[in-house]
C-alpha cells in the first residue's frame, strides 16, 4: 500500500491520496437502499483529464479496481468502490469551463453539480434541461447513469444533450468525442455508447451539453382523479393537445400524503375530493409570454376536467414551486416513512395503471405495501417498497421488475443497475446482446478494472 | 452461384432471388455523384426478420458480402453493394406495423418511406419529424445514416427519435432492442449503437420510432442579408428568442437562384435586394394556434430587422411550402447544374460563417466554384463543387472536410460516410477511437460481412 500510495502521489500529489481512516465515511457509499458501504485501498482527487489517464493507467497496471464517484447521489450503489481497489472522486473537477452562448452549449467538467449549472445558466436566460429531482447531483454521474427525471416528456434525458465527450478508458487513453453540433454521421457514436455505461467503459472528464432558451413563465396544475387507471389514460389526450407539457407527474394517494405531510404543504384540496382521490396528476406548463401561459392553463384544466379529474388546482406560484420540489425529495419522504427498497421500472406509459394494479396485486399477496409517484408522460414508474423481511421484499421486487419487463418495460428507467439490479438485468436480458456488450467492454477495458463491482 | 441461387430460394422464394441480367439497374447505386455501381452476385428481397437472419447466416457460412438496401436515396454510396456479395432489398419489408397513439409510438418495418409515414401519421394529428429533403427515403436507411435534415434544430435527428430496434447481426442472430418507452437505464445502448453505424453492425428489420403532436400552423419568413457571416450570425438571437423555429436555413445568393430557377419559383424579393443579397436565412415557424403563429412572425420579423436583414418577406402559404420543397431538393437542383461532388461537413453554428469564407477562398485558389446552401441552426453545411479536374476536385474536397474539423466539427453530418467519406474519416480519426470501433464491429460481425465496402 505505501508503493501505491506513493505512486498515486506522484499523478496528483500527496494531499490528494486519502487511505485508511481519512477515508471519509461518506465516500464508502450512495444513496442506495440496499447496497453495502465498502471501503477503497485509496481515494484518488484528480484535477485534469491527464492526472485521471495516468491514475487508470496505474491501475491497469497494477490490475485494481476503478471506480468514479460524483457527488454520490446515486439509488443503485454504481459508485460504491470495490475494496482493494481506487475511488476515483471528481470533487477537484468541478469547473463551468465555458458557457457558450453562440452555439447554446456548456462545456463542464464532471465534478459540476446540477444546481451550479443551472445558476449560471440562468443568468443568461438558458437551462440545462435535465433535473433528476436531486440538484447536487454531479453531471458527471448523470451521464453515468443517463440520468432522466420529471422534464424528459418534454427535453429527453441525459443521452439527448450531451454532444460530445473527453474521457478515459480502461487503458488510461483519453479520447474525445462529439463536438459542438446536434447532428452527424461518422461511424459508431461513442458518446451514446459512454452515456449511461456506469463508469465501465470509461471515466468521462469532460461534458459538451445541450443548453436551450429558458422560459420565463412557469404554472402548475393538480388535478386529483378517482383512480389511478384515470390518471394515467389522461396522460395521451394531455400531450397530445400540443401545449407541450414541461412535467406530467402522477402521485398515489398514499405518497401525495408523505410528500405533503414531508413538506409541510397545504395544497388547498378539499377535504371531501382528498378522500376520493387516489391518484394525481402534476402538468407543469412553461411559456415565454404569461398571456399565453394563462390560456395554456384553461385549456389544459378543461381538458382535465373532460377527462374525469375530481377537481382542477392551479396553484399558486409559491405552492407549485413547494409541490415540484417536495415531489423531487419523495425519495426521501419514503426513506423517512421507512421504505425498504425502490424500483424505477419502465413501461409503456398505456401499461402504468395496468402494471399499478399488478404490483398492487403483488404487495397484497406478500402482505407489503407498495406506494408510488412516476412520471406518467414516460412510462417511469417510482415505487416505494414497504416490507421487511428481505427475504420476501427481495422475492417481491424481484417479480416487481419481472412484471415490468413483460409488459414491455426495463429494469430501470433512470436511476441505472448499479450493483443493486446488476444481476436482476442479467437474468432478463437476452444472451445474445449480453455477449456483445461483454464485447464492448473488453474493447473499452482489456484489463476490466472499471467499476468491475457493476460490469460482471 | 447456381448452388447460391438455389440456398437463397429456400429462405426467400424462388421469384425473390435476382441474379445476372434479372437484377435493375437501379439496384447497383445510390444517388452519391461519384461512387461507381456495382452488380452483386445476387439481390434478396426478404419479407421477414427470419429471412433476412437466415439469408445473413448463409452469408456468413458462405463468406458473402450483406449489403442492406432501402430506397436508394442515399448520398454517400453505403448502400452500393459488394461485387460477388448479396443485396437484401427491403422493398418487402414496407410495412406500418402499428402507429399506436397511447404510446404515440410508430413501429415501421425498413422498407416504409417518409412519405408513407407521414401520410399515415398526419390522418391521426402526428407527425415523424425528421426531414432529410428527399421523402422517397425508407426508414431503414434513415435509421442507417442517422440521417438529419432541416428538422433537426427543433426536433433533433434520427437517432433522437428511434425507441428501439429488431436488427439481425452478423452472425444471423436476431436481437430486440428498447421498447415504447424514452427513457432507460439499462447497460450499454445497443439501439444508438446501431443508429447510424451505416448497415456495417446490423440489419435493422424494424424500428420503434418518437412521434409528436402535429402542429397545424405553419408560416415561412425570408430574409436577405447583404453578407452570409450577417446571415449565420442571426442564427442565436433568432434560437434564443425562445419561439422554438421548426427550421432556420440559409441559402447563399447562386444557391438561391438555382433553386429558385430549378423549381420556377417567384419570392417576390425585390431586384434591387437581391442584388445586393449574398445570403438569405428562411426561417419556418410552427404552431398550433393560428393567432400565436400571427405574433411569432411578427416578433421574428422585427428581429430579423435588428438583426440586420435587408428586408423580411413574410411568404404566402404556397410559396413558402415550394420554397421548403424547392430547398429540399436543392441536391437535384446543383446535380441539374452539372455539380461534381457534394460536402455535407457539420462545424459548431457559430464557426459557419468562417468556415465558408475559408472555403471560398479555396475555391479561388483552385479556379473551382463551390455553393451552398445548410442547416444554419445546427451547423451543417451543404455544399455543390464544380470542378470537372477529378484530381483537382479530390484535393478541394478533401481539404475542404480537413478545414471543417479543424473548426471542431465532423466529416459528415448527416449523409454518413459511405464508400465516398470512408478514406477521409480514417485519415482524420483518432486511432484510439478507431480501434474502438473496429473491436464493436468484430463483436458484432465477426466474419466482417455486413456491408464490407463501407467497414474497412
Amino acid at each position: 500500500v505505501t508503493d501505491l500510495v506513493e505512486r498515486l502521489a506522484v499523478i496528483v500529489g500527496p494531499s490528494n491520496v486519502l487511505v485508511g481512516d481519512d477515508i471519509p465515511e461518506e465516500l464508502t457509499h450512495d444513496e442506495a437502499l440496499t447496497a453495502s458501504p465498502q471501503v477503497p485501498a485509496a481515494v484518488v482527487r484528480p484535477d485534469s483529464a491527464a492526472e485521471v489517464a495516468a491514475v487508470v493507467a496505474l491501475a491497469a497496471e497494477l490490475g485494481l479496481a476503478v471506480t468514479a464517484r460524483g457527488s454520490g447521489t446515486g439509488l443503485s450503489g454504481a459508485c460504491v468502490p470495490s475494496p482493494g481497489g481506487l475511488l476515483v472522486s471528481f470533487e477537484r473537477m468541478a469547473a463551468i469551463l465555458e458557457l457558450d452562448l453562440d452555439n447554446h452549449v456548456a462545456v463542464v467538467q464532471p465534478g459540476v453539480t446540477l444546481d451550479q449549472l443551472d445558476e449560471a445558466t440562468a443568468e443568461v436566460g438558458l437551462v440545462y434541461p435535465v433535473f433528476p429531482g436531486e440538484s447536487s447531483a454531479s453531471l458527471g454521474g448523470n451521464v453515468a447513469t443517463n440520468a432522466g427525471g420529471m422534464r424528459a416528456i418534454k427535453y429527453g434525458v441525459t443521452r439527448h444533450q450531451v454532444l460530445g465527450l473527453e474521457a478515459v478508458t480502461g487503458t488510461g487513453e483519453i479520447i474525445r468525442t462529439g463536438g459542438r453540433f446536434v447532428k452527424s454521421s461518422n461511424a459508431y457514436d461513442l458518446t451514446q455508447l459512454i452515456v449511461g455505461s456506469e463508469g465501465t467503459l470509461a471515466l468521462v472528464t469532460e461534458a459538451t451539453l445541450r443548453l436551450y432558451p429558458r422560459p420565463p413563465h412557469v404554472a402548475t396544475v393538480l388535478a386529483p382523479f378517482a383512480t389511478l387507471a384515470a390518471a394515467t389514460g389522461a396522460t395521451p389526450a394531455i400531450v397530445g393537445q400540443g401545449i407541450g407539457p414541461l412535467l406530467v407527474e402522477y402521485i398515489d394517494g398514499l405518497a401525495m400524503g408523505g410528500i405533503v405531510a414531508h413538506a409541510g404543504l397545504d395544497l388547498g384540496v378539499a377535504v371531501a375530493v382528498r378522500e376520493q382521490a387516489q391518484a394525481y396528476l402534476v402538468v407543469v406548463i412553461e411559456q415565454r409570454r404569461q398571456d399565453r401561459l394563462a390560456e395554456d392553463v384553461e385549456e389544459l384544466a378543461v381538458l382535465l376536467a373532460e377527462l374525469g379529474a375530481l377537481d382542477v388546482y392551479v396553484l399558486p406560484d409559491h405552492a407549485g414551486t413547494q409541490l415540484i420540489e417536495a415531489r423531487e425529495k419523495a425519495f426521501w419522504a419514503a426513506k423517512a416513512a421507512g421504505a425498504d427498497d425502490i424500483v424505477d421500472v419502465v413501461v409503456p406509459r398505456s401499461a402504468m395503471a395496468a402494471y399499478i394494479t399488478r404490483v398492487n396485486a403483488m404487495a397484497s399477496a406478500t402482505a407489503s405495501l407498495i406506494t408510488g409517484c412516476g412520471h406518467v408522460g414516460d412510462g417511469n414508474v417510482h415505487l416505494s417498497v414497504f416490507q421487511p423481511d428481505p427475504e420476501v421484499r427481495h422475492g417481491l421486487v424481484h417479480d416487481m421488475i419481472v412484471a415490468g419487463v413483460a409488459m414491455g418495460g426495463a429494469v430501470s428507467g433512470e436511476h441505472g443497475l448499479g450493483i443493486e439490479k446488476r444481476e436482476i438485468f442479467l437474468e432478463l436480458a437476452d444472451p445474445a446482446q449480453l455477449v456483445l456488450m461483454r464485447q464492448i467492454k473488453v474493447a473499452f477495458d482489456p484489463a476490466g478494472i472499471l467499476n468491475p463491482e457493476v460490469a460482471r
